[in-house]
């Protein structure tokens, strides 16, 4: 996606440890015009795949998957990170490693909301190492829905998330790639 | 807003301790024809109010947020509740108590992204004690930026967050008020 491009090098900063800042935009302040378009693409790279549900997980990936939810008209579930007082019932639950925050996480979701009726889109911010990618599929897994893909805002192809779950058959899209990033520059993949 | 009263009727339950559990709909699946209603509905309350930023705290405000700000056409904002490595630079910063996870939590916005040229509408689900508003309030003035008022999507009215900030001159709008509610039943308000 051109403008994801676009706006990536014009307002993303390069922060040292390999962080990409999009705060302006995408994960603090959200453009909600850019927000939209976003999701008019996603929804096209997936028109003929009869998603009939989006999964993302608390918190940056959420404002995303509302977009898509609301522009494919179907519900949006998104898991949380720990299990709290407004989770009642039985869930499913993996544990997920965070490489921002060196910590193990637990990933939830009520039984209520996904089941084997389910075609999910997962819908995210940001693909690296994958950890995240990986615990919603395996909620996916779990909930024994149908996974249809995942639609990521940013990837960062130098890590090798992406590619080890295309390997393993799962099908992304990312609307931008990035090769490789440092102060001297960003540099897209394709 | 009469919708939401009957979602909350039709789809909310009441838990031991106080909780109204709307996860089906609001703060874990969402239905999103319904918040694009709620979002509509926010736009029509705040319409003449010249709102250009819309502003909550993660995560469960999040999605009526962009949807806010999609509808409006204005940036949304949302506040981090801790510290984290994709925060630099300075900061706006309050501490705030949280009733639901018994602590305290640091809500931080980037002095990026929010400023005295700011006319910010505060969006959140759900207002009782009124801590976490009362620190996106505080956020707001350290910025130095005008707040138009606030959009709650269920306040619980037996619960003195709501009247104390309108009596400090906070316009707060509700699309439901919950008088009171129990295992035999929920009521509104007005």
């Amino acid at each position: 996606m051109k403008l994801m491009e676009e706006k990536i090098l014009n307002e993303g900063k390069v922060l040292p440890g390999g962080i990409l800042k999009v705060g302006s935009f995408l994960n603090q302040q959200i453009d909600t015009a850019f927000l939209k378009e976003m999701a008019e693409e996603i929804k096209r790279l997936y028109q003929d795949s009869e998603v009939n549900k989006i999964l993302t997980v608390e918190s940056s990936g959420i404002a995303i998957a509302a977009a898509c939810g609301m522009e494919m008209n179907v519900p949006m579930v998104f898991a949380k990170k720990h299990v709290t007082s407004n989770v009642d019932g039985e869930v499913y639950k993996t544990k997920v490693h965070s490489f921002t925050h060196n910590n193990y996480y637990d990933m939830v979701v009520s039984r209520d909301y996904l089941g084997p009726q389910d075609r999910v889109l997962i819908v995210d911010d940001f693909l690296a190492n994958g950890n995240a990618l990986r615990g919603l599929v395996e909620i996916v897994e779990q909930g024994e829905a149908t996974l249809v893909g995942a639609a990521i805002a940013i990837e960062k192809s130098f890590q090798d998330g992406g590619d080890r779950l295309r390997s393993q058959g799962v099908r992304i899209e990312s609307l931008a790639k990035i090769e490789s990033m440092s102060d001297e520059g960003i540099i897209f993949k394709d």
